[in-house]
C-alpha cells in the first residue's frame, strides 16, 4: 500500500479520528495516484495514523476508512461489502426492516458513499432497491471500475440473506445510481444523470409505492408513491423517523385530549407527505378525526402528498406556495392548527448564507407559532448542516417572541438512527428538530 | 401596583422575555419594598414591560411572572393556584399521572418555585405529597405569610379533582417544604431544615414507597423506597423520564438480540436505582435475563437502590466508590457490559469549574466506553446547567477516542417533559444526555 506522510503540526485532526486530510497538509503530492488508491497515512516519524484512499483532484486528498492496523483494509469489493454488512447489522439491531439508510458515509467508515434501501411490492411480490450516491472520486472509481458495484451489491444481498438481515434475493433486487449532485464537482467528477443499473420484472422506478415502517407500529407499513429516479437525493427522504416517533408518542399520550375533536394538521413543506402520512395513519388507528393542510412550492410534491394521504380518507387541502410567504394566504393564515410541522429544505447551503438563513427560519416559525391553536404541538426543523442547534434555538426564540405564543420547549430531536453520526465527525450531524407545546 | 422603571439600554433582556432584572438595571432602588411585593415594570417612557415581584435583598431584584397587561397578576393565593393548575394541566396532557414535577419555576411562569408531586400507597390507600422549594425571597414570603401555602395547596387539590387531573382529596394530601438549599442565601434567606407542613394518617415521609410510572408502560408502576425528607432536592429525582424512555424503546427494538443472553447492566452513580429499576422492570417483562452492577459513593444510596431492585429477583452487585476512581476497582473495570449508564451529579457547579468538570466527564466516560461489550448501548449524562451540549460532546469525543471504542451517536436527550424550558430562558435547560451504540 502506498504511504503518505502528513506534515508536522497538521496531524491533530486525523489523530482525533476526523477522517479528512487536505492536500496542503500532506508532505507528498496527491497527484499521480489513481482516485481511490489505498493509502497508508503516517506521521513524519512513520508512525501509523490511518488507512484510507486518495483523491488526486480534490481539496480533501485523503479520506480515512480505518484507524486500526489490525484491519485488513483495501478498496476491494470484499472489504466494501463487509463494511456495508456491518452498517446493515447496525440498522437491523435498531429495528430497521423496510426502507432505510443502509450506509451513511463517514458515520459507517465509508467516506463518499450514501446508500439507501427501499422496499416495495408489485403483484404480491416484494422487491428491494439499493439506491446509492458516489460522492468522492475514490468511491466513484471503486464502485464503477469493472462494474464492482454489481459484485458488491450481489454479495451484500446474499450475505444479508444468510445472516437473516433480509429475506430478499438477488432476483428481486434493483439498483439505482444517483450521481446527480453538484458536490461531485468538488472531486473533479461529472454530475451524472440518474442511472438504473439493474432493473427486474419490468418494475419502473419512476413509479413505485415504497414501504416505510410506521414509526409507532413498526410491523405496519406506511406507503408512499414515489419517483425514485427523479426524486431528490436517493429518491426520497428517510431521515425524520426519530422525530416522527417522538411527536407521535407525544400525541399518543394526549389521546384523551384528541378524541372526539377534528384535529387540524398543518404540514409546511410537505414534500411527499411523509410527516402527514405517519401522523394521519396513527390518528386514524386511534379513531381520531383529522384534516390536513399541505403547503409546498412544488405542484408535483403536493400531488404526490395528496395521493399518499388519499388512502386514509381524510380531507386534504393543498396550497402551492413558498412557505416564507405564508402570511399572504389569508384563508390559511387565519386558521389555527393543533399540529404544526415546519420542515423546510435547507435555508443555509453555505456559511455565508447563515444570517439570511436564520432570519428565514425565524420568519417561517413566527408564522407557524401564530397559527397554533391552544394546546398545539409544533415541530420546527432545520436540515442545514451549518446551522448549529444553538443558532436555531435563537431563531426560534425570536419566533416565539414575535408570535406572542406561550410555548414550552419539550425536546430536541435529530436524524433517525439509520443516519448516525460520530463525535469525531460533527459534519455528519445536520438535522435538528425542536418540539414545543403551546399553552 | 408599585411601578419600577428600567434604565435606558437595559431593557433588551426583559423585552425578549428573559424574566430577570438585576438591581443595577433599575432606575428605582429595590430597597424599601417587602419581598414578593407585586411590581409593574416599565421602560423610561412608562411603556409596559412585565409584571412580577421584587426582591430587595437579591442581585436579581425583579422576576417577571407575566408579560401581558390582560392578565390579572397579583402574588395572591388565587393567582398562584391558577398558575399551578395551568402547570398541572400541561403535565396531565403529556401523560404524567403519578409522581412528577408539577411546577418548574420560570418555565411555568412561577419564578422561584419548584414543586414536585409524589404518589404513594399505604394499606391500600393512595396518598399524594406536594414537596416544594421556595428559592426566592419573594416566593418565600408569598407562600409563608399567613400560611398561604395551605390555601394554595388545598385549593389546588380541590380544583385538580374537579377538573379530573387527579382523584386524590385533601384528606390524603401531605405537604413537605424543602428549603434546605444554599441558593436561598443569595436571596438573603435562611437555609432551613426540611419541614413536614402537613402529615396525615401517620404516614412517615422518611420512609415511603413512591410510585413512578413505568416509562414504557405508563399504566404500570415502578416503586422506589425513599426518604423524601432527607433525600436531595425535593426528595427524589424525576428528570430522566424522557431519556429512560428513549433508551428503553431502543432496547425494546433490540429484543431479539437481548433474549437468551444474560444482559449485564452497569449503573454509574446509581443514586436510588432509578435507571436500573426502569430498565430491569422492562427487561424482565420481556423475559430477558440480567444482572445489575451499581456504583455510588453513598452507602445509603447503594442500599436503597439494592432494595428497590430486590423486587425483580436479579443478581445485584454494589460498589461503594467514587466513579472517577473506577479504574481502580479491578474486579469491575475488567468486565464488559451491554448497557452502561453514566449519570453523575453535576461536576460543574460554577463556571470557573468548567475545565476541571469537563475533564472529569471525559475521564468518567472514557472508563465507561472501555467497559462496553460489543453492541452495547451507552448513556452519558450531564446535569450541570453551565455545561453546554457542545462542550459535553467535546468531552465525549475525547472519551470515545481514548477508550478506542467504535461508537456511533444515535440521539440526544434532555429533561423529562415535566421539566420543560423556554427559548427565552435557557438557564432552565440543564440536563443533557447523549446515546451511543458500540459496534
Amino acid at each position: 500500500m502506498k504511504n503518505w506522510k502528513i506534515k508536522k503540526g497538521h496531524d491533530f485532526r486525523i489523530r482525533n479520528r476526523h477522517p479528512w486530510v487536505f492536500s496542503n497538509e500532506l508532505l507528498d503530492s496527491p497527484k499521480g495516484i489513481l482516485p481511490g488508491e489505498p493509502i497508508e497515512l503516517t506521521d513524519m516519524q512513520g508512525h501509523f495514523l490511518a488507512r484510507g484512499y486518495g483523491n488526486p483532484h480534490s481539496l480533501i486528498s485523503f479520506r480515512a476508512m480505518s484507524f486500526s492496523t489490525k484491519e485488513n483494509f483495501d478498496m476491494t469489493a470484499e472489504f466494501l461489502t463487509e463494511r456495508l454488512l456491518q452498517a446493515w447489522r447496525f440498522r437491523h439491531r435498531s429495528g430497521f426492516r423496510k426502507s432505510f439508510r443502509l450506509c451513511y458515509s463517514e458515520a459507517d467508515q465509508m467516506a463518499g458513499l450514501i446508500m439507501d434501501r427501499y422496499v416495495f411490492s408489485k403483484e404480491g411480490q416484494a422487491y428491494q432497491v439499493f439506491s446509492f450516491q458516489l460522492l468522492t472520486s475514490g468511491m466513484d472509481r471503486a464502485f464503477k471500475k469493472d462494474d464492482t458495484w454489481q459484485i458488491i451489491v450481489q454479495s451484500l444481498v446474499q450475505r444479508a440473506q444468510e445472516e437473516g438481515l433480509s429475506s430478499m434475493d438477488w432476483e428481486h433486487t434493483l439498483i439505482l445510481q444517483k450521481n446527480d449532485v453538484s458536490i461531485r464537482k468538488l472531486e473533479g467528477l461529472e454530475v451524472e444523470e440518474p442511472q438504473i443499473l439493474r432493473a427486474v420484472d419490468n418494475c419502473d422506478l419512476h413509479d413505485i409505492k415504497i414501504e416505510v415502517q410506521n414509526v409507532l407500529q413498526p410491523e405496519q407499513d406506511v406507503f408512499f408513491d414515489v419517483n425514485l429516479v427523479e426524486g431528490q437525493k436517493t429518491g426520497f427522504f428517510l431521515d425524520q423517523t426519530f422525530n416522527m416517533r417522538l411527536v407521535l408518542e407525544h400525541l399518543q399520550r394526549q389521546k384523551p385530549y384528541l378524541q372526539g375533536r377534528k384535529i387540524k394538521l398543518l404540514d409546511l413543506c410537505c414534500y411527499m407527505g411523509q410527516w402527514s402520512s405517519q401522523i394521519v395513519n396513527n390518528l386514524k388507528s386511534w379513531g381520531v378525526d383529522c384534516e390536513v393542510h399541505l403547503v409546498d412550492v412544488s405542484e408535483l410534491a403536493l400531488e404526490k402528498a395528496k395521493n399518499n394521504l388519499a388512502a386514509y380518507g381524510v380531507p386534504v387541502f393543498t396550497y402551492k406556495k413558498d412557505v416564507l410567504s405564508l402570511a399572504e394566504v389569508s384563508e390559511l393564515a387565519s386558521q389555527k392548527f393543533d399540529i404544526v410541522i415546519s420542515d423546510p429544505p435547507a435555508f443555509v447551503k453555505n456559511k455565508k448564507d447563515l444570517p439570511q438563513g436564520l432570519a428565514a427560519y425565524a420568519k417561517l416559525n413566527t408564522q407557524a407559532f401564530k397559527m397554533c391553536a391552544s394546546g398545539a404541538v409544533i415541530v420546527s426543523c432545520t436540515c442545514s448542516g451549518s446551522v448549529q442547534l444553538d443558532d436555531f434555538k435563537e431563531a426560534l426564540r425570536k419566533a416565539v417572541l414575535k408570535s406572542g405564543a406561550n410555548a414550552r420547549c419539550l425536546a430536541y430531536g435529530g436524524q433517525g438512527w439509520d443516519h448516525p453520526h460520530l463525535m469525531s465527525f460533527t459534519e455528519g450531524y445536520y438535522l435538528k428538530m425542536v418540539l414545543h407545546q403551546i399553552d
